[in-house]
């Protein structure tokens, strides 16, 4: 059985005219399976077609947003409702007044809000807010955490210049030596130290956060007087109903988020504590759809979905089936499958497979069998999957082990992923 | 007659305890003056209500968005539409490949567009693509010219440091001279020149672009190598049906483009001619919302409507009615009024008013009328305007310049402006 890609490859081959590169960004499929579709349809739930109108059950959720489900009908129509009063405009609505209680009563480090657009805007700000709190410049990173595509934290140096990343000190995730060594290397420039989550990173088995780790973060930036950023917009509110670093009892100084809280709708937001407050009130940011009152509309909807329904404990519920159900079938294949990470945004990569030849086999397999899996980055869970979704799940990873297996000693390296053992 | 404000004074209030000073970046009225009001609840067409439902005639246009009217019927038809189809994916749709054929088809230098959110999301990228063509650093921008709020082009220095704007060098708008000194002191290390459109700067008069000048830096980044961008965010297609400097004769490498041409709903592009191509693919830019399909269709819509209509003349011609009504009603008082920029983008600015205390109080005296003006940043007229509102802001035109003539003498001095005299 092949699966349809006629409308797919006429819509490459307009787009390798008049888009650099045929698509740009972490949408390109460039660096994934040679039949995997480029361009989508439709929408609804925890389902997606191409646009060939083959049918997938979407464990990427559109990479993050869609957290209750594609095209759902209350939130979405409380963002049409608020667009036919007026969404962007020469001010703002009080919805943005609203927002902010509602989402700073929710996280429980946050006092204030500022609203953007990209997860990066957010992140951005926590910067420059860190730098007029403190007086100072350096920030501590992790090691291969992604922030966003701008200069300051671009993975690829294309376009980018030394002195966009200055004062910047790197530490391993969960590593108190090195973080603690970063800290001392900054000696009293410390501005701030932004952490992920989660080690969340590509191409890499995830990790949760050490508390350790998490705690020694709070202590550093404490005693130098430093702001700590948690940078929740990937895993924000698939973790907890608050920042995700709540789970091991650390209370940042300032959140980003972005992607999920109006479940696709778009807007991101700088959360923050008193203690930084003034600072962000002295930065100048904005942009032009930064006071959009539709998206305001939708993620009040989701925040109250977020609060009222037990969405979390179901996508966990869901995702512990899918880990346990799926560790049971590569344990019965003999192939050794690493899953990581929360279950609700899980990873599988194949032991002994650098270039990811098992993991890309794989992947086609169960793409061929109706689930769309990532063969390298994180995935994401939404609260319109079903137990039933899961179990075809299942039965797809169920065949294409078997496949997999069949095939695994005569598969060829994957060219596009040579990067990788260069 | 007061305006009522109650609801928003309670909204500031609450405001102020969860969102830094209250209201952050250009929708902020911290510089306006104080009756004016910071909420607002209903937009259509031309007009505005605030929070406490008062109707305005809107000549912010939202700072641009609004170009064919608030909440257009159709416009707003095609979000709904494709928004219920699936809008923020796994992936873009077939739209994303029939705007950039569209755009690029409308707009003479461009061969490819990437699409984005933030205006300064396109003028950034703009940035490092012009890196990453040249493989050179400096770029030179126009004093004053506003290109976002990213460390790299911040207006306000809190928060940034001094390598976010490290190898940038300035000229003069128009000033062919000092624009000619710039390059000679980036001597081999010129990667781009960008330009505004025109001298759209707050709080001066703006100026439309000398051709000569524009002339000059095309011939100056061809014999550099370099590339020209024209930053036409604000001011795309208020002055023409393709880049805002083709009517100067000129055309750049790259353009960024933002708040209008999907009439408020939440996108912008970079668009660039096959030279920047290459490197435009080599770059790695990207966000969460960036292939959202809604405002794609949304943008389609408006690019109809900008084609088939004479939407530019309609706005040309109101323009050109209320400058010279205005004109002819400011030289009856005998109060010297400055208006500058484009009819359709213009800008409003007393004689002798330092402090602007006289455009404080006219502008007070408009909004009493039903008519909100800028007292200090450009204006923007739209398409769903009428000669009967040009009309009707001429008639509180003519009042407010008559309020002022009988207070002119007794104005005191605007205490949250006085940073314009210091």
């Amino acid at each position: 059985m092949t699966r349809a890609n006629s409308q797919d490859r006429d819509l490459r081959e307009r787009a390798a005219a008049v888009i650099p590169g045929g698509m740009y960004g972490h949408q390109s499929t460039r660096l994934l399976p040679d039949d995997y579709p480029q361009f989508f349809s439709r929408a609804k739930g925890a389902r997606l077609w191409d646009a060939d109108g083959n049918e997938m059950l979407d464990f990427m959720c559109a990479y993050g947003p869609n957290l209750m489900g594609y095209a759902d009908d209350a939130i979405d129509a409380a963002y049409i409702d608020r667009m036919r009063q007026g969404d962007t405009m020469t001010g703002p609505t009080g919805l943005i007044v609203e927002l902010a209680e509602r989402f700073t009563a929710m996280v429980t480090h946050a006092d204030w809000a500022i609203f953007c657009k990209n997860g990066g805007d957010a992140t951005q700000m926590a910067l420059m807010i860190a730098r007029a709190h403190t007086g100072r410049k350096t920030v501590i990173l992790a090691k291969g955490a992604y922030h966003g595509a701008a200069p300051w934290c671009a993975t690829r140096p294309v376009g980018v210049i030394r002195e966009d990343k200055a004062h910047q000190l790197f530490c391993d995730y969960n590593d108190i030596a090195s973080l603690e060594a970063a800290v001392a290397a900054a000696g009293d420039d410390l501005a701030a130290i932004f952490a992920a989550p989660m080690k969340h990173d590509a191409f890499t088995d995830q990790a949760l956060p050490d508390p350790a780790y998490a705690r020694r973060a709070r202590e550093l930036c404490d005693a130098a007087g430093a702001l700590l950023l948690v940078d929740d917009v990937r895993a924000g509110l698939r973790i907890a109903r608050d920042c995700s670093w709540s789970v091991v009892g650390v209370q940042p100084d300032l959140s980003s988020w972005g992607k999920c809280f109006a479940n696709g709708h778009p807007i991101s937001a700088l959360l923050g504590s008193n203690t930084a407050k003034r600072a962000a009130a002295q930065i100048f940011t904005t942009g032009s759809f930064w006071y959009q009152a539709a998206p305001m509309a939708a993620a009040l909807t989701t925040l109250d979905r977020v609060r009222n329904t037990d969405y979390l404990e179901h996508i966990e519920g869901l995702g512990t089936r899918l880990r346990d159900g799926l560790a049971e079938r590569a344990a019965a294949s003999g192939l050794g499958l690493r899953q990581t990470g929360p279950v609700t945004m899980p990873l599988f990569l194949f032991d002994d497979d650098p270039d990811l030849r098992k993991g890309f086999f794989w992947s086609s397999e169960m793409l061929r069998r109706g689930v769309y899996v990532h063969p390298w980055h994180n995935m994401f869970l939404c609260a319109a999957m079903t137990t039933a979704d899961i179990d075809q799940a299942l039965d797809a990873a169920e065949a294409s082990l078997k496949a997999l297996k069949g095939q695994v000693g005569s598969l060829g390296p994957v060219a596009k992923m040579s990067f990788l053992t260069a």
